[in-house]
């Protein structure tokens, strides 16, 4: 019998000791000059995933395939091929593919479709915008998992996502309706970035059981410690850390580049979890006032 | 010199006489059994959108291909071979390549490259939850344009879109917000679900100068002389009105039921374009009270 969603997570997480997401934005700007250009993989896409894949593949409980970097350039094929191989290379880490997916209900169908048949992805990202019938296909299986946009990690999330209803950001509604009305399955996840850790902090504490994926640490400046101050739950986890630039173009996009960036942000988070894990314990063992 | 989005969208409408938009959403499960079933197109994918094409050039200002419908079964070949069989046997047509993409700046910009470079759509459709950074790469070229969903024709639309924020609901400060800072290149259209007309008369009164894409017709149910009163601008245009599965599958899927459903709506929307110019001008004549 397969797994579902939540015990493949706990699974990642447990597997590769590791709260370290690898986002995958292959840019044929910035790739680096020694990867081969065959003419089955002309700008290097399978080339660049297979090096990272490979390079990190014990480090990392996920990866984060970006499907614009690939379908700009009509790539569907080796992201395809990418996300197969890290199926060989790393059995226990989650694929979540970036999407931003949000739809009527028979179209959100569709791209479920897309996320979960085509490219067998674990989870797709999806936008809330649409409410309800736009989100319930994502989360319709078992199996799969949904990672809603909910506080995002760039400037422009002041814009909508902060405004305030009732008292409380917008963001903190679509977080309310998704722990309600969207988890029954256990299978949904938020987006809270890392950029924003007074707002993390308030989700945290309002929504104990849920899972965040946070971008923003790395290219976008993010502070990791607050981060995971902010974030971490009672148990040392629920997060999935997502670094993309700030790893897979490291040291020139070398092998030994990218695994020491990737080593070294595994390094970090895992330092951290175990001082958050420490001083919730002396919390624990402090006397009551 | 290429035309502004702006002069591209008035061509459509004036060379078609027409405010019709057709959406192309092919279901392999709902294609007509007749299609050709090449090697080159297992699904019928083309053969249906070169018939839907075919039956309807003269009647529709846009066509509206639904990405996910096509990338569910890999058949983005597929889609660019329609946009390139809407240019020729349509050339004053709009592409609005419907996508809803939304994601930060370096994202966005490749989902741009995506629908601009790639498929070489006119417009493509963008959620506005992440805000200003990831709208601004879809109006950065004033050849092409962007269309922000705003108060969208599916039940779900109710649960954050309609949140009421300093007295005015969620979408409503999406649409300010689009026409005081994303429309300075006249390129940047709402979606206005016609389910929803007090919704859309609202929008029009606030924004008499931008154009709305509506979906809603058809399948979802709405009334189209109720939609026609609500949302035309002044001169009796400033909409697109969508339909997809109540005329691409209209007769069976046959060219003769698809042309017949594509003349009707056509028919009746010039009817309403026509009632409201004449209540206008009546309007205009009357002695001030």
């Amino acid at each position: 019998m397969s797994l579902s969603f939540a015990q493949r997570l706990i699974e990642a997480v447990t597997a590769s000791g590791s709260l370290l997401c690898v986002g995958l934005d292959p840019d044929p700007g910035k790739l680096p000059p020694d990867l081969a250009r065959s003419a089955s993989d002309p700008d290097g896409f399978l080339a660049f995933g297979r090096r990272v894949v490979e390079s990190t593949a014990d480090l990392v409980a996920a990866y984060k395939p970006q499907v614009a970097f690939y379908s700009a350039h009509g790539r569907e094929a080796e992201l395809a091929a990418t996300i197969r191989l890290i199926r060989e290379r790393a059995p226990h880490a989650l694929v979540i593919l970036d999407a931003k997916r949000n739809d009527i209900a028979n179209t959100a169908e569709a791209y479920a479709r897309e996320a979960f048949d085509r490219y067998g992805a674990d989870a797709v990202t999806i936008s809330p915008y649409m409410g309800d019938d736009s989100v319930r296909p994502f989360t319709a299986r078992v199996d799969r998992g949904a990672v809603l946009l909910c506080r995002t990690s760039n400037p422009g999330a002041r814009d909508f996502q902060d405004l305030c209803i009732d008292g409380m950001p917008l963001y903190r509604h679509v977080a309310k309706r998704a722990a309600a009305d969207w988890n029954g399955r256990a299978n949904l996840m938020l987006v809270v970035g890392a950029t924003y850790p007074a707002e993390m902090a308030q989700l945290r504490a309002a929504h104990p059981e849920l899972w965040f994926l946070v971008p923003g640490i790395g290219a976008q400046g993010a502070d990791l410690a607050e981060t995971l101050a902010a974030g971490l739950d009672a148990s040392g986890a629920g997060l999935l850390i997502n670094s993309a630039r700030g790893i897979i173009y490291a040291g020139g996009g070398t092998a030994s580049g990218i695994r020491a960036a990737a080593r070294e942000l595994h390094t970090q988070i895992q330092a951290g979890r175990e001082a958050h894990t420490r001083s919730a314990r002396r919390r624990a063992l402090e006397p009551l006032e």
